[in-house]
């Protein structure tokens, strides 16, 4: 256990959203921050207020770099918490936005960020009602920082939780995985123009609106970020206590991710989603959620990827030659800054 | 203006809460974000959401040292939140807390400021239900970035605009002023420890608590922190289209606060309090509100400082030697990383 020796410090693995970044978060934060909100450690908390349920969420933005294909840190910023809510069964309603501008960021380039914040915001209908900015020497002028806190409306018929699950449920995804974190480091590396994926930064509010006659039924909603659909569905079996079993053949990936993935030697499974959704829901109710998801543009990749079994936690991948592999969360490969 | 030159670059400047912070926000954010929220320019958004009036303001830490006489960045960010709530007339209820955390940070050292973050909020019996944590190389092992973003319950008398202000009214603040910029300037500069003066970087809400019985008659509160007492005096003004006059002889000072200032060259009107208000209140109420915040412990020092009179926006400092100087915003002297 790393930190609890006083002499240790934070290196970039605390920041991958894997099995570091949990650590940090159970054995520093949480002794000192516990409540029932962070304890259920979801991508947003639930507030009880007089008759009204809101979903309160933030998220601190610091890819690198700060233009990517498929968007920007101002896209992400918007997409990021306004996700994080929608899959926490909330309509978003108002975005704080604060900003970390390092010494020497090109005002051009500012502009540019700050335009296209404004216009996913816009398109959203989403206000971005107040907001903070700083200057920091942050050793770099391309080291920008960007927080977005958003508070959603959880309809009122939701209830996503883990503890729902049972065996022969569905998991779902609505697309391709992988693809932003390989854009990410495809830009990183300055990898060949032509050849890089786009990132498939997009809000997820208007897909999962199609699925409104099934959410009271829905169990478990996350967007598989940091960590990719591995660390995101390990996690959730965890917290259901059951296992997980992936089906690679069900696996969709853009030919030029998986190119980049191999040639770089990291496992599509691990890479960053922004604008993709796992949804796990009963058996029955799979089709028509499918069905649904499909009618809409961003849906239409979508499928079933694996199922819920009795066990303890759990993740199984069934291997295109009919193995099966154990998966764990994203450990000891350092993928930080993807969002 | 600056930043219309498209070669031109983020300086430290943009960042001291003064003209240039100004300049920015009205110049490049407003543009794209401009509603009616923001427009308010105050220190927390208020939304209606079916019968409730909810206040939200959020604010990112950059403070440098991260530790100082007083306090520390984990303290701050949560007082400093706590305190544009109290301001703003709401009742805080829910925190976020997100973290930027720099390679290399002592892992001692971010468990003392996230005990510090905790405690803070216990005493406050104001929950952190929600976070975020992310690692960065931001060029420096000290370079700990926090948001907080906060959401209040605005009391329903409350009524706080600059609109309201009137000739005659008169100007309170609950205590000296310029404790916590000058407590950061001489941590930065390494002066003598003996003679370094503590921030007084405090929650306000249970000293706001004693004004209650006079809440519907406030007009305006703020805390002067980035900018101190004149730039949030002038913004005020500005605001109001009428002059505000300082009374010299009437601002207290820590004596250590002044020593430093006028070694260091700075004009304490314009370092940053963290645990003070200014009070914007008739004339009628005055004597009332400075007994009911003497009778609390943070507001022994409670004392007007000046009115509002006919006028354009000026603020107007009455010297202690009979003459008067106008005051404008911090401009120019590079203050950042206050808070």
């Amino acid at each position: 256990m790393e930190h609890s020796n006083h002499e240790a410090v934070i290196v970039s693995s605390h920041g991958d959203g894997g099995l570091m970044t949990q650590q940090l978060l159970q054995e520093l934060f949480m002794p000192f921050f516990n409540n029932d909100w962070l304890a259920q450690a979801d991508d947003a908390a639930f507030l009880q207020h007089r008759d009204e349920a809101l979903a309160f969420s933030t998220d601190s933005f610091v890819v690198s770099p700060l233009f990517f294909p498929g968007g920007d840190i101002g896209k992400l910023a918007v997409c990021g918490t306004v996700n994080d809510l929608v899959v926490s069964g909330a309509k978003p309603l108002w975005l704080s936005a604060a900003f970390i501008l390092p010494e020497g960021l090109s005002i051009k380039r500012l502009t540019r960020i700050v335009r296209s914040m404004a216009e996913t915001a816009r398109l959203l209908e989403l206000p971005i009602v107040t907001g903070d900015t700083k200057v920091a020497n942050t050793g770099d002028p391309e080291n920008l920082f960007i927080n977005t806190t958003g508070i959603g409306a959880v309809h009122p018929r939701t209830y996503l939780n883990a503890s729902r699950l049972e065996a022969g449920d569905a998991i779902i995804i609505t697309g391709t995985i992988a693809d932003h974190g390989a854009a990410i480091l495809a830009s990183r590396l300055g990898l060949d123009v032509e050849e890089l994926p786009a990132s498939d930064c997009a809000p997820l509010c208007y897909l999962l609106d199609t699925l409104e006659p099934f959410l009271p039924r829905i169990k478990m909603m996350r967007d598989p970020t940091r960590g990719g659909v591995a660390t995101t569905l390990k996690e959730i079996a965890l917290a259901a206590g059951l296992d997980l079993v992936l089906e690679e053949t069900a696996l969709k990936i853009n030919p030029r991710v998986q190119a980049i993935a191999e040639s770089l030697g990291v496992d599509p499974l691990y890479l960053a989603s922004e604008g993709r959704a796992l949804i796990i829901t009963s058996q029955e109710d799979a089709a028509g959620v499918i069905e649904a998801l499909r009618l809409h543009p961003q849906g239409k990749e979508s499928a079933i990827i694996g199922s819920v079994r009795p066990g303890k936690g759990n993740l199984c991948l069934k291997t295109n030659l009919g193995g099966t592999r154990m998966l764990q969360m994203l450990s000891g490969t350092p993928l930080p800054r993807i969002c």
